[in-house]
């Protein structure tokens, strides 16, 4: 495991420093055949950039990518899928001051001690504009797996300590949450949450939140015991973005302060059958999220992933530098106030490279000779 | 990634069905050269198994290991250490209820969905038992680090919606977490939840809860960009336990409702250098949890697994059999009441081969020749 | 990569000393639904046993498997199968005056070299004796692979300078190198190799030889581009067998004094058609050995594989010790002047299990959906 | 493992089809702090360019490549290195006469019949112009060797049935190989090759060969037992390159000819000491190629590669096309007699990325805590 690589079958290798010349992806392992455009691509880039939401970075970039291999006449060849997406806009000169010292709450140090040495300019590799990889990979397994009808969608649940309506709740709309900036099922949420963003921003802060995700249309028996779990699978992909702190499947820390009772999934009667000779799932509740002992119950997968606030606030901070002595430093450059939003085409995205590889391996052990 | 094995350089596969023949696992990629005896595995089997503090299971096994290969004078060879452990204690007519139809909240249906068959005897391979084989590698995980200083302890940090002491507390003990039976590090509340859990076994339902963790001595540095992040791979390793739902580091889901100025830990001056030229790191705080950007800060790496309520509750339950025709059903067999006392185990465990794996990749990556 | 697992969906992994308790493999990632019995495995391993043929050792262990997991009512589940052979034969004390010393053309100082420490009793884990736990592991592939009709057959194509019919021989026959204990396909050669054999071991030295391997009934498009390519893994399989130098595929080196006007395979007209809209394969020869760009033609595959000679002959040989001192020594112990014929189960098992891998990546990239 | 990445801490994905917009690659895990200038992937393309030496083909980009990550201020980040190379001089027109039929000794039908569809122009992914991203990879990895004092060299040593003159025989000259197109290790050898080639142009035929390959600065102790032998990765290695029908080691096929006492090596006496505490290295002779047991010598690794001939021969061809029916066809495009000259920086590449990943694992896997 060399770090940078995701995937078994469906494997995405990425690359890319903030500020180098480029970023991009290579997909390795997607089924030819699959019909797949560049606007495929370049529409999900367009869902990750900047927002107007009052939460995003000013940083407005093309983020135009450019399809190298993979694709002949409109279809997956078999072969690896390589993207690729140049940076233009980044002004490195913001984080001449940033150089020599190492700011609270960013992967500065860290990387660091790690390497001893780093791209200083954006954070290098540790930005989030390394995201942007895994959107145009996730924009390759969603078309693949748009194929099986899995659909993946994810929004905004809470933003600043103000939890939106769930799923539950009749103001719960994922239009609504395709249609504000902040990516909020309910617009009367999205509007107190945008004030709240709106105070933080006036004091120099920023602000944490939840994504919150359902993944629809997973056949049952997905998943690999023991460690290829689905949940398992999953909880990697999303730890590995960022700044998230935190996941929970279904009913989650909620589930471990309930009893069995209350949290047991009821199997309900049904006639239709599997092609395996179980009979179709159909559960009364669904706790579990969509997962039990790791594999998928048929029921809607859902899960909710914790970012912490963004640590780039424009307050005075002390830290040190190089040398180990105090500093006192300001924060320049163009940052998001709070990365919820923007964090949800990523979710999809990773959710979508955890589905397909494991659609891959689904179709492998199939346990009938084919 | 066939899903039974964990791991890039220190690796462990394992197998065995919870009323076959045996279970075991094989850890491969050990250096050379540790010392270990079959009595350091005796000693985690034994901490595994159940307990006397009303939470556990009454299937009391010997669970003897047997150490096949890999060990010779004492020391590791290098070469795949085997660790064999027969089933003796299993009562297979327990389970000939349940042949034929789903357990609520258990594997049961998914892995018959998965599979088209299973082994229906006390969950095959989907039992808990199966975290033995876990428990078994994480021994010889944590003799490899041991010479690093690397600390591993985890302790049941709320069971039944009652939270125990936490770290910040007074009342706070790791000796007493291993002193009671419920590995609750505090007497007074331990007593608490064991009156909860008594409750609970009166009325047929069961508990769920959540295990902390607590690492120290782990090197600054640490970790594998970008998908190889110290906090995905451990949220990775302990999604994959059974019953967990959900995983957070340091804030956690708290940070999600927090801000970034009261989020970001500062760096405090220092005079040490690590080896990488930086300076030795000191944070003021640890709202991080250990881990900035995928990469140990040097500060205690800090998480929280939850755990839902133990499926197998002894009140009648309704569910489906094969034909998908509606059955009620009584769970018999010895079952444990909450899963948390004995999970403390399988998370440090997990722990260990995430960390003694990652240790390895850091040896690999050194920047300097060697 | 830790160096005791193979393959990829279709994984095994190995474990055990020559002189230790016991050796095993675990195979993860067979499908669940493959009949397998305990004889499968067994019979496997008496094919693997020192013959009477003159060339073998006469350590005649019973090797008894035991199937711990993985398998149940006849069937296996789709968990790991784990299979175990106890050592019941070993002469630890045959290598007493080998402890401090290294033979000449083993692997012993190479092993001390790289960790540092060594079981020297028989080659330890560098032992011909491993590769019992791959022909158990080749047992299970080849039960899956006997589904689709593939059959993998080898047999001893040279021995000690004297090579043996060929397959465009009319005196070539399968069924007689199976009768023979040389494994030589033709018993006039097998007789006349034989009377080499006994010279040699009058002369107290050591023959090498050649095992060839056909295998039929291989789908076409199988193997893994650009690196996966099915010669590729192949020859890794191959070469990872203790005294293996070398491997040629179809005409091979052969091929590279030739020219392409003789080497071109002609396809043939052919009405019937693929599932992949594709012409069926029919090729007028077969100098590529069944593989075109690492993927198979559908044509037999074919390839030879070189194995030194033993190098534990029983003249005086000089050597070093641990000091670094001039030793001469005297190589006791059971050994086999020749190993191909015992090879040939082994390049059967290590076909067989490239071959179980390739057959579910091929599933997994079916370029239709499910 | 999906077949588009080599290595498994130093490890490479390539991409790109032949007459598709660009090709490259992504080093990932090649360590910080390695001095990297475009200038070494530069000059590593160039030696891999058609030479003048009548072998090669006419097409002559420039092949200039570009670097898009993961080096900052002339060293390596220890982030994923990309390398883009656009192809400029394709003439894919030059193709549409293949658009429907098979070129027989290529991978035309075998890619049709795995995928169902193929990009037809120049080979698209089973082109030799792919081996480009392994040369720019390769030139990476000699740049970390190199700190080692690892130094890789190969050469054409047969072409045509004309066999160069060996390591041993005085006219044998390095810098030779290096002066002639062939890259023939003796100026006369070269000429006599040369008109064979001139020949075979004449009659529009095609030439296999060998490729020969000397490693010197291998440690001793290098090599992943059991399946990751040293000898076990070479081989994938080198059969994954386009044209390869064989490899061997040491005295190779010969040594299965011979007799133990003839290829057995005798270890000299010695008084240096490895740090594992074994005596250094010195044999007498090199029988074995540098290997035993998986694991290295310390000797210099020698090992000879056989390419079939080219099979774009000039004559014309019977073959079939997608109607299954008869063809007779003329290959038109530009294409070498020989790959041999051209696979010598191929050959040295992949041997550079299999000894960078072992050496990193070697770094991992030292029996010392670091």
């Amino acid at each position: 495991m060399a770090g940078n690589r995701f995937g078994t079958l469906f494997a995405v290798t990425t690359f890319g420093e903030s500020h180098g010349p480029a970023l991009g992806c290579v997909v390795d392992g997607c089924p030819a055949g699959v019909p797949l455009e560049l606007e495929h691509i370049r529409s999900a880039l367009r869902r990750r950039r900047p927002g107007s939401g009052g939460a995003s970075t000013a940083r407005a970039e093309a983020d135009e990518p450019e399809l190298l291999s993979g694709v002949f006449e409109g279809k997956t060849l078999g072969t690896p899928i390589a993207v690729l997406v140049r940076n233009t806009g980044s002004r490195s000169e913001d984080y001449d001051n940033l150089k020599d010292c190492y700011r609270p709450g960013h992967a500065d140090w860290t990387w660091e001690a790690k390497y001893g040495l780093r791209d200083h300019r954006g954070g290098g590799r540790s930005s989030g504009r390394e995201t942007l990889c895994r959107v145009a990979a996730g924009a390759v397994a969603a078309q693949f797996l748009s194929r099986y009808g899995i659909v993946i969608r994810a929004w905004s649940s809470a933003i600043g300590g103000i939890t939106a309506a769930g799923m539950d709740d009749p103001a719960f709309s994922l239009d609504e949450a395709e249609a504000n900036p902040l990516r909020v099922p309910c617009a009367q949420d999205a509007a107190r949450i945008a004030e709240r963003i709106s105070a933080l921003r006036a004091q120099g802060d920023s602000a944490g939140g939840t994504v919150s995700c359902a993944v629809t249309g997973v056949p049952p028996g997905l998943g690999e015991p023991v460690f290829g779990k689905l949940d398992a699978l999953l909880a990697s992909a999303m730890l590995s973005i960022g700044a998230a702190k935190g996941i929970e499947f279904g009913a989650g820390f909620g589930a471990a302060r309930s009893t069995g009772s209350a949290q047991n999934d009821r199997l309900m009667p049904t006639a239709e059958r599997l092609p395996s000779q179980a009979p179709a799932a159909r559960y009364e509740t669904n706790n579990a999220g969509g997962v039990l002992g790791g594999i998928a119950t048929g029921m809607a997968l859902l899960f909710t992933v914790a970012f912490k606030p963004v640590p780039s606030i424009t307050r005075a901070q002390k830290t040190i530098d190089r040398t180990g002595a105090e500093r006192e430093i300001l924060i320049k450059g163009r940052h998001d106030i709070c990365v919820v939003p923007r964090a949800v085409p990523v979710v999809e995205a990773m959710a979508a490279l955890v589905l397909a590889d494991l659609m891959l391996l689904r179709r492998a052990d199939r346990h009938q000779p084919c």
